[in-house]
C-alpha cells in the first residue's frame, strides 16, 4: 500500500496486487491513528468475500467470488471501536459481462488495484455492539 | 435518527430501524438549515421505492422492493427549492443472493440501520423545475 | 457543462444532454488547474462506454450501451499524467427494470442529465504507466 497525503485531512491511498481490502483501510488507521473518517474507492481486485445481513436472524451470510471484479464504488467508514480502529465497508462489482455484484466486505479480499480518498473527520466516531439488530453501529450524542 | 458534527462542515448520521432515508435527510437538512451539500452512505433497509427516469416520455416508473437489501451506495446532494431542502438520492442495493438493484430513491423506504456522511457546502445550491426535460435542476451560474 | 464553486476546495457541476462525461470532467479540470481531485456523482446518461480490465491478458474488454440508464453512481479522481488532467472514473448505472450494469467508464458517453460534486485536493496526484499490470497508476510517495 502506497500512499500520500493532500491537505490537512485529505489521504489518498493505493493498493497493490495481494492487498487485502479492509486490512489496508484499517492498518493505515491505526498507522495514521484515524479515530473518524470517510473513504471511497474505485478499482480492481481478484477475490472478495462479500456479506448479506438478515435482520431477523441477526446472521451475515457469506460467499467468496474470485474473478477479476471491478471495484464500481467503495464506500464505507473508519470508527473506534474498544480503542482500535474499525472500517466498515460496501462494494459494487462490475464482471465482465458488465452485470454487477455487490455486498458487505469482509476480510478476504484481494486488491488487483484500488484507489481510495480518505476524509479524516475531526473528533471521534465511536461504535459499540447494539444487541438488539446484532451489529456494530454508531454512537451518536445528538438526536433528531 | 441520531447523529454528530465532526468539524465545521462535516456530519455523520446514523438511521434507525423504520426511518425514512429521504425524509430523514431532508429533515436533518431543514434542522441544520443546509442550502448546499453532498452526501454518501451505506448500510441496509427493509423498504425502498426505486424510480427509473424516461427521458423520451418524461415519467418516472417506480416499484417497490421489499427484502433486507444492503445499501451498498447511497449518494446525492442537498438543494434548496421553492426555500425549502431538496435531496436527490440514489441507491444501489445488494440482495442476499449478491445480485444487485438500484435507481432513483423516492420517499415510501424504511430503514434497517443507515450510517450518512454529509459534507454543508459553502453558499447555496438552487434547484428548479425545466419545463423541457421535466425535472428539478441545479441552477448553476458559470459555464463551460 | 455548467457549474459552481462551494468554498475554496468544492465544485458542483451539472452536465447537459449529450455531454461526454468523461470528457467534461477533463474538460473542467483543465480550465481550473486542478491537479489533484475526488468526485462523486448520480444522474442519467442515454449512452455509455463500459470497459472491464483483465489482468492477466493485460487489455480492456468495452461494450456500449444505449438507453436511459440511470446513474447510481458515479465515482473517481483527478489525476496529472504527462502534464494533462487524467481523470479515472467508474460507474454504476440502473436500469429501467431496476437491474444494474457498470463498469469503468471510457468517453463516448452522453449525459441526460449529471450532477457531479467535486473536491480539490492540495498539492498534485501524479500518474504514469505501470509496463507490469499495463495501467496508469498513481505514483505516491509513502508506504505502509
Amino acid at each position: 500500500m502506497i500512499y500520500t497525503q493532500l491537505g490537512t485531512d485529505k489521504y489518498v491511498l493505493r493498493l497493490e496486487s495481494g492487498d487485502d481490502i479492509l486490512q489496508s483501510v484499517r492498518q493505515f488507521a491505526t498507522a495514521k491513528k484515524l479515530s473518524a473518517g470517510l473513504l471511497e474507492g474505485i478499482g480492481s481486485l481478484s477475490k472478495v468475500k462479500l456479506g448479506h445481513y438478515d435482520f431477523k436472524t441477526r446472521k451475515y451470510s457469506y460467499e467468496t467470488f474470485e474473478d477479476d471484479l471491478e471495484i464500481l464504488n467503495l464506500s464505507g467508514n473508519i470508527a473506534i471501536m474498544n480503542r482500535e480502529p474499525l472500517s466498515h465497508v460496501h462494494v459494487t462489482l462490475g464482471r465482465r459481462d458488465f452485470s454487477v455484484i455487490g455486498g458487505h466486505m469482509d476480510e478476504g479480499s484481494s486488491a488487483n488495484m484500488v484507489e481510495i480518498g480518505i476524509w479524516k473527520l475531526q473528533g471521534n466516531l465511536v461504535k459499540a455492539k447494539d444487541d438488539q439488530i446484532g451489529l456494530n453501529v454508531l454512537q451518536l450524542a445528538r438526536r433528531i
